[in-house]
């Protein structure tokens, strides 16, 4: 092998980005040393930036380097209506459709006892003193619609039960733009279990 | 949008890498703050050195920290048979097939009028110099079969017309294990045009 041993030490630190193979670390190491050593030197410093600053905000967990993230400070939000995900990455799908103007609170997992993550794990502690101190109007639960995430969900809203707020899950059903041949029978039964009338009610 | 600031450059220097798109770049970057980062820590410490480091060998131009490359310091080899190639990366490639004990010499790119890259910028100078001191016994051109790589093969060729040397040029075909069916035209017309005999010479 003829890679000098600091381009070696590149390749095998760009295999911690997921998705990137031996293959495609390789060819990243060398388009950076030939092409573009600025971007290397920017990537470098951004990442140690990160890594030492961002921290998660201290009332919904997402990733923060401010101790409010840009949600939790922005005060035209509805701030009683908190939307419960499994990570980041759900919130950010979430703010891109643009529709949601409630605040979120970050589990960062789902409950898995094989794992021994339990609710405190999850923060759940902090939510529910949210809720008790009468700050949330509902509670929306969008954990993944995996048997780990409904499980979290249907805990969580075990817990609250006696909780005077409103506790909804989100739709499951035929995603928009899909066709029924290629749906599986699981989110099948689901849509049909969810349906809705198109008819008025009849006190219209 | 909801990202914090630190967060958002993170993910436009991941752009920097070559494949990754916006998506990508997001994904990366939740998952070393979420996930490693020890290796976050790694990678941009693996950066800095590579770009402060790596340079190249003064003998073959390839990617090396130290003034000879490993492979033009290794004395086993032999290093009067020189194989002219485009980047490193195709450096990498022959040397993964193990079947090749020479030595090499790394363009950095090919003969490209339209864009100002001409023989000095390749660094022919210093490889007809190695050649006219009587270095080189002979030249492998591996060149890419493109169309800029075969002007510059021939140029170099033209160049050491009257060198006493031998100067190659690898072989076009049909790759192993292909079938001839998905192999374009030109592919095959080199191919036929490159056949080689099957039969013993009669001098056996």
């Amino acid at each position: 092998m003829s890679f000098s041993p600091l381009l070696q030490e590149l390749i095998t630190s760009l295999r911690a980005l997921p998705g990137v193979g031996p293959k495609s670390a390789q060819r990243m190491a060398l388009h950076l040393l030939e092409h573009d050593r600025d971007g290397a030197r920017l990537l470098s410093q951004a990442l140690l930036q990160a890594v030492d600053n961002v921290g998660e905000c201290r009332r919904c967990r997402n990733l923060s380097e401010t101790p409010l993230c840009p949600v939790c400070d922005d005060e035209s939000r509805d701030h009683q209506l908190v939307c419960v995900l499994e990570s980041p990455v759900d919130l950010i799908a979430v703010e891109q459709t643009g529709g949601f103007n409630g605040v979120y609170f970050v589990l960062k997992g789902h409950l898995s006892p094989i794992d021994g993550i339990g609710p405190e794990d999850l923060g759940l502690d902090r939510l529910f003193a949210r809720v008790d101190a009468g700050e949330v109007r509902e509670l929306i639960l969008a954990t993944n619609p995996t048997v780990e995430g409904e499980a979290t969900a249907h805990y969580i809203a075990e817990q609250l039960q006696d909780a005077e707020i409103n506790i909804t899950r989100i739709a499951h059903g035929v995603p928009v733009g899909g066709e029924l041949e290629f749906v599986d029978g699981g989110t099948l039964a689901h849509a049909f279990a969810g349906r809705r009338s198109l008819k008025r009610s009849q006190d219209d």
